[in-house]
């Protein structure tokens, strides 16, 4: 490719309001927004597009995943089968289209369960087709109501969405546990250098258990992760836990006793009041009022916490099957604790008959003497011990804390990192929903009829591209993974109008083509340095420079990653080129 | 690929009504029909389907073509620009979808020139950009009354659609001239057997100067054509011209003769009462009134025709630039000849006032002492010739005759035959109507700004792959190309009980993939003849049989396409293959 005949051309800036990788794409010309959520692949973009999707479908052909292609427009009645239909137009997140001679009404495909589901229940029939897994990338499409990061949120995306069927449960699950290997194998080929599976909501896919794949990126990733740097372990928010320092707790004393603590509401406050005695804020326990909304029920519980951690509602909510948790009213806490707010604690609090239950966090268990409220306005008890009628051990103990930067990893007790990330991948357990819906079965070895048990899984592959470039770049530019760069080697001629250079850079250029190596000259007639600028935005992994040395028979090889230079006889280019490969 | 994994199996039979390559495709299972117009690319389908893709890639990059990517769904606002919202409307050709939250509408791509349009008035600037070309190969959507034929024509079907830009008409012409050669090149490398260029009209892309590309097919080819064998000659039927037997003319006679012949209107007729004389059909000049409609006008014309040819009346529709040519009323034909249907003529038949001009076609050019009516009911003239004042040598002659099978090719003088022929491809010279619309212009050298030359170029991608299918089949099934192949081997353990084969056949297939072979082994349980028949209509271009020589170290190679054998030891079997591939 010479550079000279490559349209869109760089450019110095780009649009206003865009930042980071999408920017870059911009600038460098990967891209061209038509309109929001609406993108032209531009030459260079293409590439690196074809690389991703030849790398996916290699990776599924690898691990005997079967490469196919559904339509992109999907017939109504598959839709209604599922009732995803409805579902959808009452969401407002598909976009469909009628054709005006047949009336006929089709979705454009946000995801394909439906028709790989009705292949499946066309072509499977016994136990011993299965397990088969199909899949395609194809462009995909959801009504934003607000396309915005470039390729990360379109209205037309490029997707690579797999669906696995299987005879029973433990055959989902390894499917499963396949794709987990596969996407990690993918994600590291293309490039990401970050790249985490944590524990996820199946959300409106539905079915049960459900992974992503984030690669971190602090500057536009809109999931925050919590992450270890030493063990990779990684999880979402929601789902994340840690460790935390536990002090020594003394031998427990016999009765406890109540203390005027008159204004003193907080943690902090109480740390204050207590300063003397050593009561730290890891030797209370906080009392949280919740209420509570399960399907037409409104309730209230309370969470007991240390004092030094915060509660995480997500997994409150999960803990107890809720559709929703809130913190309750003040006036509500004052009806439930018969005190001001400030003074809740556990003793005798379910007793009082306003909360329906109290429910531990993990931190509270093997606390002794500690401090918490008294259900009375100005008053906390203290030597406060489980095992009391007012407070019996409790039943069970709950992972219900917000997991904060500067805990301990739970896997490998180094300190946790909180980071954001980029969703690029989503698997999920279907178990046998939609193949009920849509008669998916298969005869098992016995003869009967049985519901096959699917999962899904999916890639965004046009989001995975500028999430890679997110992840590898500086100031000056891209910085592309071998795997997929546009182009392997830039040829950059310093000073167009000295032939020798000239003359230097086609023979290499040439040399490179007959080789097979991916290759761009610099062929235009501009300053050096804006060539060298236009190399790094670029983003290409090698530039060899053909300046002056070059009526020496010497060019320089600059690595794009590191920066590295090295002089190489022009004759040694090319095998030059080969033992980098090879390293 | 094991056969055991494969899904869709292959079927004994297609569903009723299907025939030649789609129902061969539906059987090997290489595409499924979700409904009439939409198809899934299974396994097999789709790893043809993306060889295609792979090698239009490649051939658009060899000749310095940009491939791009360009969204599906297009704004109504650009295809407003150039009145094809509307028109596409009217035509109810074109599907359409509308986000619910923002309330924008789209177009899904019928063809791209609006995007790409815009794409190029957005990144050219100035004459050194041009000649630019983006190609693209991607899913378009057309609203299908009645889909049929399988993949030939769809709602939804894949495209390669090319779009190039230049500084002035000759460039436009250059690029014209570039795509069909590289058209050649593409149909020639994907195994198309006979494939033929031919003169067609725009249609509704518009522009001027267009050519199609035809694939013969005679049993599913909707398009008439005129081929000839020996060169290579093609046209369309409504296009094609010929060379045909002329007799040796004497010299002209002074003065015609009217002669009685009543009841004797045909040529047949007349050559039978004219027997005598010896003066047959191409010795006689037929009249044929034609009632013309021109914007609102409406007149007459006569053609005159050598008595044995038929006239083509596209071609006289063009020859006059008219909206519809039509043969006159029998009505109409008395008031313009004064005679009864059967005896028109050219003598004084403008003068007489109800026919606008006769025309000549290129047959009755250097006839002498000829036949014809002489309008007057019963009458015929006999040895008129040309350079009398009721008879003015004609100013020029047109083409205007049907050709048929037998004729000779108007380039070799071989006999042409008339074939069916399927489109595979079709190239437009655009003209500036579209950068005109759209406002795409360049600054010439003279820094003067002037519109863009365009031209537009698509090939039917899925409805290639069938087309390949059609052309190369047999009774037992499909004959791939080795280019587009799913798979070039398929290696056959006769007797699947048989360990020593199935060792053997095992062997082989690891060692025919260990070397990067595109390998199947069909490692189904069935009897030998089952999965002969199966490799025969999966048409994989080598067959590996491993049958009862096995033990003797010894396997049988056969060719899909003329099903030639021989025995091959089997530790040299992928060395032997190489050597296949060589010749």
């Amino acid at each position: 490719m010479r550079i000279s005949k490559l349209i869109p051309k760089t450019r110095r800036q780009a649009a206003e309001g865009l930042s980071g990788a999408h920017a870059l794409l911009v600038r460098a010309g990967y891209i061209r927004q038509v309109e929001r959520g609406l993108f032209v692949l531009a030459p260079l973009g293409f590439r690196v597009w074809r690389k991703l999707q030849d790398i996916i479908f290699a990776e599924m052909e690898r691990d005997g995943v079967l490469n196919v292609n559904l339509p992109i427009i999907q017939p109504k009645e598959l839709w209604d089968k599922t009732g995803r239909w409805d579902r959808y137009q009452a969401s407002k997140t598909m976009l469909t289209t009628r054709n005006p001679n047949t009336g006929r009404e089709f979705g454009l495909a946000p995801t394909a369960e439906e028709v790989v589901t009705w292949l499946a229940a066309l072509e499977v029939q016994s136990y011993q087709d299965l397990p088969v897994i199909f899949h395609q990338i194809g462009w995909k499409f959801r009504a934003e109501t607000r396309p915005h990061g470039g390729l990360l949120r379109g209205v037309e995306f490029d997707m690579s969405d797999a669906y696995s069927f299987d005879v029973d449960e433990a055959g989902m699950r390894k499917s499963f546990e396949l794709f987990r290997t596969l996407y990690t194998r993918i994600f590291s080929r293309v490039g990401l250098r970050r790249c985490i599976a944590v524990q996820a909501d199946s959300g409106a896919i539905g079915g049960k258990g459900s992974a992503e794949f984030m690669a971190i990126s602090e500057e536009v990733g809109e999931d925050v992760l919590i992450t270890c740097a030493a063990c990779n372990y990684g999880a979402n928010l929601e789902r994340a836990t840690s460790r935390y320092p536990r002090p020594e707790y003394s031998v427990p004393k016999v009765g406890r006793r109540g203390e005027h603590t008159p204004g003193t509401r907080t943690v902090v406050e109480l740390e204050g009041l207590f300063k003397a005695e050593g009561i730290t804020a890891d030797r209370m326990v906080k009392t949280i009022v919740l209420t509570v909304t399960k399907g037409a029920e409104t309730y209230n519980v309370a969470v007991c916490i240390r004092g030094d951690l915060e509660i995480n509602l997500v997994k409150v909510r999960n803990a107890l099957g809720a559709d929703e948790v809130a913190a309750a009213e003040a006036e509500t806490v004052r009806e439930v604790t018969g005190a001001e707010v400030g003074f809740a604690g556990p003793l005798g609090l379910v007793e009082h008959g306003q909360v329906r239950d109290i429910l531990f966090d993990q931190s509270t268990q093997g606390m002794t003497n500690f401090l918490c409220g008294l259900n009375e306005t100005d008053y906390h008890a203290l030597d406060v011990n489980f095992g009391s009628d007012e407070l019996p051990v409790p039943t069970s103990f709950h992972d219900l804390h917000q997991t904060k930067a500067g805990h301990q990893c739970p896997e490998c007790e180094a300190k946790l990192t909180e980071s954001h990330g980029i969703e690029v991948g989503h698997i999920f357990m279907l178990q046998t929903g939609y193949a009920q819906k849509m008669g998916a079965q298969f005869r098992d070895a016995g003869g009967k009829m049985q519901d096959i048990w699917m999962g899904c899984y999916g890639i965004g592959v046009t989001r995975l591209l500028q999430t890679v470039v997110e992840q590898s770049r500086d100031k000056d530019g891209i910085i592309w993974p071998e795997s997929i760069a546009p182009y392997q080697v830039i040829i950059v001629p310093v000073n167009a109008a000295d032939t020798v250079q000239m003359n230097a850079a086609k023979a290499l250029y040439r040399n490179f083509q007959e080789n097979g190596v991916q290759v761009m000259l610099d062929d235009r007639d501009l300053r050096g340095g804006q060539k060298f600028a236009d190399a790094d935005l670029l983003g290409i992994p090698l530039r060899i420079t053909v300046g002056r040395k070059a009526s020496e028979g010497v060019v320089e090889f600059r690595r794009r990653s590191d920066g590295t230079v090295e002089e190489v006889p022009t004759s040694e280019a090319h095998m030059h080129y080969l033992g980098l490969l090879a390293k």
